[in-house]
C-alpha cells in the first residue's frame, strides 16, 4: 500500500510532538519533515529526549515550514490560531491534504462566530470551501467527498468539543433531547495548556487542585454549539464550564442534557417532603434504555466505546489512545440524561483524532497507527 | 474561659484524626479523649504516626466508646450512617452536645427520606427533637437557641452538600433562582473514600485520573435538596454528579442556577447562525451585579471568602483551612449563574465544621482552632 | 514467520495485564489464552475495562492454568513467588519455554541463597538446569543457546535489579569500579506494588510522599548482588535502599560505584578548609570519558539508551517503552561514578522484559510487539 | 511578652510566602512589613489568594526593601544570592537582626568556597564577624551568645543541608562513622524550584517523574561538608545526589555512612557464592543499638523525631511542619548506617526554621509559631 511522505507544521507544540509520535509508528508513513520556527535547524532529540533512538524516519532537523511542506504528501499543522492559513492555501495550491489542529477551519463560512470569538476574521475565507469539521463520527463521509474531490482542509476539532460532541450526539441525533440548555461541565488534563510554562502549569500551583477557568467564555462554546446545531438541525444553547484537574492527560466531560421525554416520577415522597426519592425502578429501566440507544448508535465506530451498563467512563482507561468512552446514566427522576464522555485530550483530542482524518481522507484503516491499547495504569 | 474535655468517638477514620489534629490545637481544649473499635488500647500514633510528640492532651490510648463520653464534656462521633444514634442518647442523657459527623441526623424528622436512601429507619427517631442541620452559615441561631435549651445534637453537613450549599444559598435567599432543575456538578479528593483501602483509591487506578461515580444516585442529593428547599421554602429538583479527582483534599463544586432575571442578548448572530456569541458587555455586568450579590450576602461570614470579580475559586487556596471559596459567574448567553464553591473536605467538609459547631454550642470564637491558613502549596 | 500461541498464568495481576496488553500488540501472536485463580471464568474486560474492544485474539475468559498451558506454544507467568514451579516443570515435559516473572528462577543453582531471602527452597532444584537469568543485555547468548537446545525456562529479572544492574554492568565488565560497597539508591512507582489494594498504595497516604521501605533487608539485593559477581567474576557488597514515589509507573536507580582510578584532585582548597571544590575541568574530563565508555558498550543495545553526555535520565522518558534510559556523572572530587538508569517497571522491569526475552527464545525480531515509543507526558 | 515587628523581604517568593503565613500565626506578630521589587504596592493577597481575609497584621502593600527594614524589628530576606548583604550591613548598623534564607551568610569566613561555588566573591566580608549558620540543632548555644551581644545575622541553611546534616549529625557527633564518604541521597518537591515558571517545573513534565539533576555539582555541597567537618572536626568527603520527585512539599535524604565498628558478618553464605545473607539477629540488634544513640542524641530537640525502631521517614508525615523525621537503619551485612531523613522544604527546610531561629534569638518558645501538627494527608 502506498507510504506517504508526512510534513508537520509546528511539531515541537505538544500536539506536534505526539502527532510525530503517532506518525513514526503509522504503517503508512515513509518520511516525515518536522517544522519548528523556535528550534528550527535542532534535531526533534534534542527538544523531546524521549524520542531518541526513533527518529529514522525523520529526515533532516526541524526545518523551514515551506521546506517541509515541499517535501510532503500530506501535510498537519498544530500552530497558534490565525498562523497557519497561508499554509493551507499554499497545499490547497499544490494538492495537498492540510490537517489543521487549530481553529481557523473549524467554523466553515461562519466567519463572523469566528471573529467574534477568536478576535479576527479569515485571512483567506475562500478555503472554506475545501475545508470540512474534522470530526469524523460527525462527518465521515464528508471528509471522504470532499478528500475525493481535490485538495481537502481538516478542521480538527478541539479537545473539550471533541469529547462533548461524541457524549451528546446519540442524544441529539435520535431525538432524545428536550428543549433547555446543554450543560457540558468538563475538566482537562494539563497538557492541554500546552508546553509554555506558565504560572497555571507550574506544578506547585496546578498539583493536587480543581478550578474552573474561562467560566462562560472559553472559545469551545460556540464549536460546541455549532455541532449541536449541526447534528439536529436547531440551535440549542450551550453551557460549558472547564476545570483543569491535575493529571497529564484527559479530558472527562459531563453532560446533562433535558430529556424530551421526562418520566413522571413524582420528585419527592409528598408536597410537603423536601427531598427526591432514590432512583426507582422504573428510572433505572429508563437509564438501561437510553444505554441502549447509545450503544446501538455507537456499534460500528472504531474508536467510540460506549461501556457496559452501570459503568462510568473514566480518563485513565483511554489514556494514550484513540478512544472516547461513554457511560449514560439518568438523574434520579428521570428528567435529565447524564452522559460521562472521557478522551485523551492529546489524542482523540488532538493528534489521534487528525491521523485519524488522514486514515479516511487516503482510505487506510481508520485505526492505522491508532491501534494503541490503553494501559489503565 | 472555659476549658473542656472532649470526647471523639470514631478517632481513627480520617474525619476522626483530623478532628484529632484540629482539636489538639484548639485552645478551649482540655482533655481529649480517644475512642476507636478498631485499635482499642493502642496509641494514637501507632495509627498515624504523624501525631508523634503532640499527644500530651489525648488522656490514655484508644477507649471504648462509652469511657471517652463518660470523660467528656462534648462528645464527636465519626461513625458509619446508623451506629452512632445510641451514643447520641447517651449524651443527650447525659446532657452532654453531640456533634455527629454521619448522616444520621442530617434529616430531622424526615425519616422517610432517611429511610429511602440509607436503607433502614431511625432507631431513636425522638432523638431528632434535640437535633439540628449544623450549617453555621444557614442555621447558626437555630445551633445556638438549641444549645441554649439543653443538650444539643448536631448533624453535622456532608462534604459535598457544603459545598454546594454554600454555593447556592445567596442565589436562592435573594431570590435570583429561576424555575427548572439546580445542576450540582462537583469533584472530590481521595479522602473523601476515608482510610480502608479499595480499589477505588488505589494509588495506580486513581492517579492520573478523573471519573464520575454513583451517577444520579448518589446519597447527598436528598441532603442537598432539602436545604435548598429550607432556604427558599419550595421544593426544587437537584440533579448532583460526584467525581473523583486525584487530589488529597478539596471539593470543587461547580453550581448550575437558571436565573430568575435571564437577560435577553439573543444567543447567536442571527437566526441562521448556530454558535452564541461571546458574552457581551450587559452580560459582564449582570455577572458583577451577581457577585456583588453573593459578597454582600457572605461579607460577615468568617469562613465564606467570596473570590473578587474575575477569580475562580480553586481547591488549593483552601486546603487545610476550614473557609468555603466562592466565585460567582455567568454563562455566554446571560441565562444561568455558575457558581464555584471550593472548601477542603476533611476541614470546612467534616471536621472544621463540625468543630466550628462545637464553638457556636459553646459561645467561643467562632474561628477558635481553626485559624490556620491555606498555604497554596 | 511463525504466530504463536501464548498462554499467560496470573493474567489479572499489573505485570499478567501488562503482558497481556503488550502481547496483543505483538506482531507474532496468534492466540492468547489467560488464566487467572481469582477472576477464572470472567472475561478480562469485566476486571480491566481498559481492554474493552481489544480481546478478540483472546481465546475464551479466564481460564485454568492447565488449560492455557495446553493450548499455548510458549507460556508466561506472573504468580506469587513459589507457586508456579509445578506448571515449569509441565512446561518443560511438553517441550514448552516458560517465561517466569516471579523470583523461582532469578537464584539458578543457588538454593541457599534463595532459601534464605524467600523462605523456603525449591520444589523442582532439578529445573534449574534449563533455567537462565533472563536479562538480555548480560545474557542474551545464554538464553539463545539453552532455547535452542530444549525447553528454556527464564527466570525474568526483578524491576530494581533490571535498573541496577544495566546501570552497573559497564562499569564493572570495563574494570572501572574499584574496591568497596556499590550503593543502589532507587526509587519506584506505585504499580510496582501489585493490583491489590493496602495501606501502604492507598491513595491518600502514598501521593505527595516520598518514603524508603523495606532499607536493608529487600529481597532484590542478593538478586542484583548476584548479577554484578557474574559480570566480574567477585563478589561485591551491594548496599540497595528501594524508596516509594507518587508515579504510576518508573524505577529511577542511582548508583554509587567507587572508581578505581580515582581523580587525584584534592578534596578542598587547603587542610584548613572544609568544603570541596566544585568539579574541576580535569573531573568534568573524566565524567566525558566514562560517558563515552557507557555510550561505547550499549551502542549496539535497542533498549538501552545512554543519553547524551550532560543530560540526566527521568522516568517519563521511558513510560510505557522497552527503553533503560542510562546516563553517567561523576562526583566533585572524581572518587565516584554516579549513575542514574531509568526504566518503566512494568515494561522493561516485568513484562516488556519478559517479551524481550521470548523474541530471543524464537527468534523473532528483538523489539517485536515493544516498538512503542515513550510519549514524554 | 514581646510583640515585634517583623520584616519580610522578597516576600513574594514561595519561602517568603510560607514566612509570612507562619509569621501571621505567630503570636509575638505585632505588624508585619513585607517587601517585593516584583509586585511593589501591590497587595499581598492580588498575588496569593490563599490569604484572601487574613491580612490584619500585614501593614500596608508590598513596600520597598528599605521601607520594610525600617518599620521593623527583625528582618527576614529570602532573595536570590548576593542580592541581600547590603540589607543585611543596614540591618546590623541599626541593630537589627537579619535572618538570611540565602546562602550568603552559609559559609562564613570561608568565601573562597562561597566563591568558587556561586561565583562571586563576598560584598561586605566583615559581616560575617556577626553572623552565624543557623541549624538550631548544631548552633543553638553559638546563635544565643551572638544575639545576646550584639545584631546577629543568620545564614538559615538550605533544605538539602538542613535534612542532611541532621541525619548525620549523632552519628558524626558519637563517632559511629567510619572513613569513607558519606553519601546523600535526596529527593525534593517542586516547591524547591521557586516560583517562577520553567520547563523543569512545568506540571506535564515533572508530574509522573522523578530524575536526578545537578549531579556531582550542587551548590549544597559543599554546604553540608562544611557542617560535617564542624560536627566533627575533621573534612570528610561527601557526595550529594539531589532529585526531583512529583510532590510539592517535602525532601527525603537517604544518607549512607560508613560505620567504624562495621560488623564481622560474613556478606555471603562462602566464598563460592555470589549473593549476601539476609540480616542476622545481630545485624538487627546492631541496628537496634544505632537506632537508640539517634534516639537518645535528639531526645531533647523539640523539632527532630527520631521515629519508633522500625518506622521509615516519609515526607508526608512532617508536612506543613517544622519537624525533621529521621529513622535509622543498617544494610544486610552491618557496614553502612543508613539514615532516612524527612522535612518539609519550605518549613524545617527555610522558613519554618527561620522563624525558630528568630525564636532563638529573641528568647520566645522555640516551637512559637511553630506548632502546627502535620496531617499525614
Amino acid at each position: 500500500m502506498q507510504r506517504m511522505n508526512i510534513g508537520i507544521i509546528g511539531a515541537t507544540g505538544y500536539a506536534g510532538a505526539e502527532l510525530t509520535r503517532i506518525l513514526l509508528g503509522h504503517p503508512q508513513t515513509a518520511e516525515l519533515h518536522l517544522s519548528s520556527v523556535s528550534f528550527e535547524g535542532e534535531a526533534l532529540e534534542t527538544v523531546y529526549p524521549n524520542f531518541l533512538g526513533n527518529t529514522k524516519k525523520i529526515v533532516g532537523g526541524l526545518k523551514k515550514a515551506e521546506d517541509a511542506i515541499e517535501a510532503s504528501d500530506v501535510v498537519f499543522a498544530s500552530l497558534p490560531h490565525g498562523v497557519g492559513e497561508d499554509f493551507a492555501k499554499t497545499c490547497v495550491e499544490k494538492g495537498k491534504p492540510f490537517i489543521d489542529l487549530s481553529a481557523d477551519f473549524r467554523f466553515g463560512a461562519d466567519e463572523r462566530t469566528f471573529a467574534a470569538w477568536y478576535g479576527a476574521g479569515y485571512r483567506h475565507p475562500e478555503l472554506r470551501r475545501r475545508s470540512v469539521y474534522g470530526l469524523p463520527e460527525l462527518n465521515r463521509d464528508a471528509i471522504r467527498r470532499l478528500a475525493d474531490s481535490g485538495p481537502v482542509i481538516i478542521g480538527n476539532p478541539g479537545c473539550y468539543p471533541t469529547a462533548a460532541i461524541l457524549g451528546a450526539m446519540p442524544a441529539l441525533a435520535r431525538g432524545l433531547a428536550g428543549d433547555g440548555a446543554i450543560i457540558v461541565d468538563a475538566a482537562s488534563g494539563v497538557t492541554g495548556g500546552g508546553r509554555e510554562p506558565a504560572r497555571a502549569y507550574h506544578y506547585p500551583e496546578c498539583a493536587d487542585n480543581v478550578s474552573p477557568y474561562k467560566v462562560g467564555c472559553h472559545r469551545h462554546t460556540p464549536e460546541i454549539s455549532r455541532a449541536f446545531a449541526d447534528i439536529r438541525g436547531v440551535f440549542r444553547p450551550v453551557i460549558f464550564t472547564p476545570h483543569l484537574a491535575p493529571v497529564n492527560r484527559g479530558i472527562l466531560a459531563t453532560i446533562y442534557i433535558p430529556l424530551a421525554d421526562a418520566r413522571a416520577q413524582p420528585p419527592a415522597f409528598s408536597p410537603k417532603e423536601t427531598a427526591p426519592r432514590p432512583p426507582s425502578k422504573e428510572i433505572a429501566a429508563q437509564a438501561e434504555a437510553l444505554h441502549a440507544v447509545y450503544a446501538e448508535f455507537y456499534k460500528d465506530e472504531p474508536f467510540v466505546r460506549v461501556l457496559p451498563f452501570g459503568a462510568a467512563a473514566s480518563t485513565n482507561r483511554v489514556r494514550q489512545s484513540n478512544y472516547c468512552d461513554i457511560s449514560a446514566h439518568v438523574d434520579q427522576s428521570g428528567s435529565t440524561l447524564i452522559i460521562a464522555s472521557a478522551i485523551d485530550n492529546m489524542v482523540k483530542g488532538a493528534a489521534g483524532q487528525a491521523v485519524q482524518n488522514m486514515n479516511i481522507i487516503f482510505g487506510f484503516e481508520e485505526n492505522a497507527g491508532l491501534a494503541a491499547i490503553p494501559a489503565l495504569f
